[in-house]
């Protein structure tokens, strides 16, 4: 048992550079980029909260484990803006070796069964990725709206793009969320400050 | 459903607020103050991993749902450091005060379920709240090994205090962690770093 509490306790704290690693969305006061640890809270609160809208055979108990573990690996392979311009292979490379070697820290028992929630929540093919991959979009458009465009502004973003990174997840995994979501998306946009 | 739903979302856009509240404890890497929002992730991710070593019949699903909201009320009554010098009375008024602010947002069905577990893991009288409680005051001593002492050299804290202050509601709640803590902590308060 010790043994296995030395090797969890190794990896918990490797994972508290989570909180150095900042994504490109903003605070909603606008005091600052969000961290991917801080994130990971809210996307987790999100889930618990909005689960009554999921749909049907979504176990919300798993979603709130793969958010738990979702961003991870960017204490190794950084924090990918969705707006960006990104070397995707490079990327998922990246990932895949961050993968392997935070997930290679825990026990191998536990390891492989947090890879492989990993890798679910990456293939987004069963129902509660696509649903946690959904509410992962999700928070960054609410946070935009209240915060002035945050990143929108940041990568001259429109709302066609946001049909297309935000709307097609969402579609598929949180399909009544995003039917609420997309008229106020399209009025803010119709009102957009000016830059 | 559009009425839940932006009630949800205005609590959700409200607790955003809590990766603004800054508690007495730093990174492992001692480069700032931790704030509430990203230690509830790494409360969690805790909470997660250790799950194994909590005493018969605790809920890992219940125990990651008390902790997503345990801090909540620090968006409106702030963080209260364990070691400090606080006036108990004042902040248990000012949590309740939040708790009704901030859980009255959400619907009424939904607002009282999740204040009944916050209120849970507040009184800690179930196994569940008892691992999570204890859960919450392990994270600390691990960053504080690392970061050279952090909110024990700030509070002059002694092994004694951390006996009581977190070896009371560890042995309670997850009496196998605390026995292979504690010796950990008698060896790095008898190596403790000059101030």
């Amino acid at each position: 048992m010790n043994d296995r509490l030395a090797a969890q306790v190794a990896f918990l704290n490797e994972a508290d550079r989570l909180k150095s690693v900042l994504r490109a969305s903003r605070l909603h006061d606008d005091s600052r980029f969000e961290n991917s640890a801080e994130h990971s809270w809210h996307v987790m609160l999100h889930a618990f909260v909005l689960a009554e809208h999921a749909p049907d055979g979504v176990s919300p108990t798993r979603v709130l484990q793969m958010l738990l573990l979702h961003d991870i690996v960017e204490i190794d392979a950084g924090d990918t803006p969705i707006h960006g311009d990104v070397d995707h292979a490079a990327q998922e490379a990246a990932e895949q070796a961050a993968a392997e070697r935070l997930f290679g820290l825990l026990p191998a028992d536990q390891g492989a069964a947090y890879r492989a929630l990993w890798d679910e929540f990456e293939t987004a093919e069963t129902p509660d990725a696509q649903f946690a991959k959904a509410i992962d979009r999700l928070t960054t458009p609410l946070a935009n709206m209240e915060n002035g465009g945050g990143s929108w502004t940041n990568y001259n973003v429109s709302l066609d793009d946001l049909d297309a990174r935000v709307g097609t997840p969402m579609q598929r995994g949180a399909p009544r969320i995003w039917a609420w979501l997309r008229p106020k998306l399209a009025q803010w946009f119709a009102q957009r400050p000016a830059d």
